[in-house]
């Protein structure tokens, strides 16, 4: 059973929380079953934190957990920050694969984005 | 002659600043003669700041500039600070069309952005 945990990195302004959640759910729908879940974990100043967000996942079945960060660059939030967080979560559950994808300004795909929103 | 503008926070990690900019290049490999000219410019802590990213490209020829926030969430920044930068250099050459363009986080293909990296 396959969980994918968005991770941002939170605000004082709950809009732009709310907004990463929305997200979270508009990628759920797409995904489909693929990933039977889809939760939103915040680095700080938002809830749940990120390794809360992935425990939640595994407490409803999950035996896979993607973490997806949610940043536009390679900074110490995604070097560092995200990776301690999730080490946390998986020292908990040494029995649950929890991968860190890449974080999403550095994909390939993002030129395209970007261009094809001019057109 | 059009120019794109992609507008990031800025960082006091220079290797940040630099991954905008080399996605600015990618960026322009990719639209090619659409736009004639793709430059990168800093709301603060690193350069060149936002009005003297947007003069660079009338100085060099542009009429029009599109200026692409490069921002995840539609918080103060991309409300209030981007488009008074923008306003600058409007009031300044008010002769050029400069348009500013939805932030990259409210794009509607974040969402397959998300999903394809995923498969």
């Amino acid at each position: 059973m396959k969980a994918l945990v968005i991770v941002a990195h939170g605000s004082r302004r709950g809009a732009s929380n709310d907004e990463v959640r929305e997200l979270s759910r508009k990628v759920s729908e797409v995904l489909g079953s693929d990933y039977s879940m889809v939760n939103t974990g915040f680095l700080e100043l938002a809830e749940p934190l990120i390794p809360d967000a992935i425990e939640e996942c595994i407490e409803k079945g999950a035996t896979s957990v993607a973490v997806l960060p949610y940043f536009l660059s390679a900074g110490r939030h995604v070097v560092e920050d995200v990776p301690a967080e999730v080490a946390k979560a998986q020292s908990k559950f040494p029995e649950v694969e929890i991968q860190i994808k890449p974080h999403i300004g550095g994909l390939p795909s993002m030129i395209s984005l970007i261009t094809d929103s001019l057109s």
